[in-house]
């Protein structure tokens, strides 16, 4: 079966990508970052195939943008991969070691993962930037990508393949799963033999779907229900401004701010405040009752409302007696990504930080921080929203693991 | 559904474990240890029942063994919670800290996962065991036991439950679930929305059925094929010593040798030294055609004896050119566990230390230390073989995560 070959091949590639120095990863890098560019006319007319697809198809402009490559933007992709090379190599770096009484030495080493499933969706630009990630870090990648924009990640795949060729390393250090109905997609997620860790990238029914299916252990990604709660003792000017950076200086994402949580003494001061400065951005308010009363800005909240990701002009409006309560009413509705405390007060400060149960706690600034860049990563390949493994952004190191490396002269258990 | 408030009752748990202090999970610890001997007439008399049971059902001496409890066993479960409370606490601790360009200040520090739930077979120790490991390390667990230990199961708890209670803690740290049939484990298995992490403990046939059935994340333990490398240059005495206790001094324990890899020019040499031993310890070496033909103490090997776990005096024989062929051979068989070269060639050593893909690879020393306690870690829950989050003995702070806790004074993303 053509599926089972590559997973085979990913595999067997997998061992030979621990034996290259981190001067050959570089080098590859920078050798496929130049034949993008070199190569620019022949992914960009791969593209317009897949324009027309999607023209046909009566897709939205906004998505066709998405999908859309130009000079520039491969001019992007290349960039990132030279940036990605300019990084920091995880690969050997000694984590612990520790000397047992027996005379055992241990060394506690990070080491890749292995083969790592990517599936994502339309943006064709993800498969040069997952790539990147995942080989600086040893890893090897499958990826399956959306079938709108098919005829682009073969190109580039094609490109990054033949880079690998001519730097002397495997090419099956990234293969792409060309066939792109759905059967395909449910049986890779079965390959447990040969795929180590699986992250889905894309919308919240693209990763629901991976997790319900997937027997290979998966990485969950990206919904982001992120909290603002107002304390008592917010300060108005600080909670406008963050509360607005939060919500709409990019709706999309999904560190973007989707609900408010105010203390009740702050709900006739402080929230009249935000709640203006967020009309003028021409959000919607969905309040409850205490709020709605104190404010003729909102309309009323359903309790729906609570637990929706809106990644749109809306935001979701609670009030509650104390932090205590506020700080219950996020880890219920909360996808465990991004919330933040304002307040002056460091009591509750703490208490939050300590209590609120998500990967990124802020006091005193917007959730709109929780990202490999602005964490100083310099890469990232998605937000983490579950316990195991990593939480939060992922960057090189999120991508590698550890074993054991133990040294002794002869010793038996006895 | 009964199930499903147990679970809730779980999660709303776990949220009230993030506030109990050091000193507070300490005193529980102990009190527990002092009850579960103080209540030893109750638990050895709901034991009775499971023994009774047992004998009807015909279960073999070897397992009705495993069930009992004796006056001495509670003593032992009792010692362990007390040298639980002695370990360190892993919760709390920063682990990085990071000023960023704009301000933020960012904390990297341990939490605990969360809910644990560990299904488990007979030995009903287990019981207070894994709840010593998980409430140390603040987390909330679901013990789902096997049918056999259910009466000692539901004793131990109930003792659990009442110190819990007497300390202040909330009763629902530690959940039993009462009811023992398929079904119910198989719910049990859907209920990620309460259940952060699932940990199989028993046989291979279990670790399989959670892997292929849990929606939860799952961390899989135990499998254990692990190899020794007997190299061109290995010390035939200490080769000798380190199979015999790596293969005989305990059979059913994951990290027992289950198979041999022989450099051709050790084939005559240090494998008959070897041989002679196992066979004095009535082990049946099943080998390929190159080492049946250079030692008359051996059987021949089938190609499924590569790939088998036998937990019992048997131990497979395969030869090879080189470390390289070793390494492959190894990679393609292991489960990952444990694997060891006997080598006083250091490049060879280092080699199979970095090519290997094991939790724990050795150089001159037995497989049988992989090992929370030999470790040093003090505790151990099990041994994952999986790549994700921990890999190897998992003592405490395997059963942990972190978060991101971030101080600003009103930074927002330009």
């Amino acid at each position: 079966m053509e599926l089972e070959n590559l997973c085979r091949s990913a595999k067997a590639a997998k061992y030979e990508m621990q034996r290259y120095t981190t001067a050959q990863k570089n080098d590859a890098l920078l050798k496929i970052a130049y034949l993008l560019v070199a190569n620019g006319e022949e992914i960009i007319a791969a593209n317009a195939k897949d324009l027309e697809n999607a023209q046909v198809k009566g897709m939205s402009v906004a998505l066709q943008d998405r999908l859309r490559l130009t000079a520039a933007r491969i001019e992007g992709m290349s960039e990132g991969l030279k940036q990605v090379a300019a990084l920091p190599d995880p690969i050997g770096e000694v984590l612990e070691t520790f000397d047992r009484p027996n005379g055992l030495k241990l060394a506690k080493v990070r080491v890749a993962l292995g083969v790592i499933g990517i599936i994502y969706e339309s943006r064709p630009n993800v498969t040069a930037d997952a790539f990147a990630l995942t080989f600086k870090s040893g890893n090897v990648v499958i990826l399956k990508g959306g079938s709108d924009a098919i005829h682009s990640n073969m190109a580039i795949t094609k490109v990054i393949r033949s880079g690998l060729k001519e730097c002397g390393i495997t090419e099956d250090a990234i293969a792409l799963i060309e066939s792109t109905d759905r059967e395909t997609t449910k049986a890779f997620m079965q390959m447990r033999d040969y795929v180590d860790v699986l992250i889905p990238r894309g919308s919240a029914g693209l990763i629901r779907s991976v997790v319900e299916n997937s027997k290979i252990p998966v990485i969950e990604t990206g919904a982001g229900n992120c909290h603002i709660y107002i304390d008592e003792t917010a300060d108005a000017e600080m909670a406008k401004n963050i509360i607005v950076n939060a919500k709409t200086q990019r709706l999309g994402v999904c560190n973007a701010c989707e609900s408010l949580v105010i203390h009740e003494k702050a709900v006739d001061t402080v929230f009249p405040v935000v709640a203006k400065a967020l009309k003028e951005k021409e959000v919607e308010l969905r309040a409850d009752e205490a709020a709605l009363a104190a404010c003729d800005l909102c309309v009323a909240a359903s309790e729906e409302d609570f637990g929706t990701e809106y990644l749109d002009l809306l935001i979701s409006v609670k009030t509650v007696k104390n932090v205590d309560e506020a700080i219950a009413h996020i880890n219920k509705y909360s996808t465990h990504h991004s919330e933040a405390i304002i307040t002056q007060d460091d009591a509750n400060a703490t208490k939050f930080l300590n209590e609120v149960d998500s990967a990124c706690v802020y006091v005193n600034a917007s959730t709109r921080f929780t990202d490999g860049f602005e964490f100083g990563f310099g890469a990232e390949i998605g937000i983490s929203t579950q316990m195991l493994h990593a939480r939060g952004p992922m960057g090189l190191k999120e991508l590698t693991t550890y074993k054991y490396q133990i040294r002794g002269n002869g010793q038996v258990r006895g």
